[in-house]
């Protein structure tokens, strides 16, 4: 169903020639492209946001702001990373754990189980 | 309760009798059974334990208790409620966000922003 | 500085006859009544609520109603808990780590180190 | 960079010239000195590996590292995040909230009104 999904910020992987042709659904993921390639830059952005963010919590500490006032900086930036990995989780459910599905098999099962696990670790922090 | 749980994680729901008619992929969730069913009898019993930590509270906040030991209580229950949720949202990429990926068409992305802004929800708690 | 803080909501206290005596300051704490005491009759509104929303929970489990559903619903009851704590949480400083700090001595010390693992543990759930 | 960190932890600032003259409880805050400021360099290396985290995941998005290891990582950077947090508050519990119960006065109920409100910002990110 996904054929050339390619471009959007991808250097490289136009010229891919092969995987169109036989009935097996070829995926980004075969080919080695997840699924947050497409928004890579966006994420770079976000993340160098939150950096920068960073470096202004060390500027704060530095200039004895006041406690709170930091506090309120860290939980932006606590947030900033959550809505981040929340983007990034997006596009790994609509390509890879999508793909697995596609593809039959049990490979969704570790597919969902892994995705689960990875959603735990960020509830539980 | 339940009475028809038809095959458990089954890709191939081949001997339902009424929709297995075209070459279209026919899932539990078209037949209107969501992807927790199977394991109803489990959650329930679950949410009476969740139930009966927020009695133990009330109890706790009716004897006064040591404000401490009550918050401690209150971690527990939240910890078990999402402990709950991310089950239910395992048992909701399993079945339903898979079924659609397998049927093809616009449906999964729909499926994925829904799973994702219900993560977003359970994050922001 | 703090004298009778007795009253509200607490059916018994109002007799204690002989601390208010003496130089030193003598706190609810002391009299084994805890800072929450005061707003008791609302925590076991609040906590009511909440249990009524776990047995919705239970009924929506019940009568297979849609899993993001019943995730928006979890997330309803978690954000309450999590508010019930903080409510808690905002007596306990007011009134216990308080008068720790009034008292002098290393209590605050122990206090605040209680309170803090007691924030940890909200936080990581 | 800071010069004269007073008497970490010392209920009685005795010895601190200046402003021991009358009855009045003076404290590190009203010289301008928040409770962080003696664990500065601890904070201030906390955060210089943050930054660092931060950046590890610039490199991993870069290098199109699979979706999930990125994810944990982010949950690593946050939980880091939260830590620092946390530590900050107990500074500021310890310090500055203890020190307006001391002085007695309204102010303890500002500040503990002050201090439950970052706390649900942390909670709620």
């Amino acid at each position: 169903m996904t054929t050339t999904e390619a471009g959007a910020g991808t250097p490289s992987t136009a010229t891919t020639p092969g995987p169109t042709d036989g009935a097996a659904v070829v995926t980004d993921h075969d080919r080695g492209v997840h699924g947050y390639h497409q928004q890579k830059d966006e994420h770079l952005k976000r993340l160098r946001r939150i950096e920068g963010q960073i470096r202004g919590l060390q500027r704060m500490v530095d200039e004895d702001v006041y406690c709170i006032d930091i506090l309120t900086q860290v939980s932006a930036s606590t947030k900033a990373l959550q809505s981040f990995a929340l983007q990034l989780l997006e596009e790994h459910l609509r390509h890879c754990v999508a793909d697995a599905a596609r593809q039959g098999g049990s490979e969704i099962d570790a597919k969902v189980e892994e995705a689960t696990k990875a959603i735990g670790r960020l509830l539980r922090t």
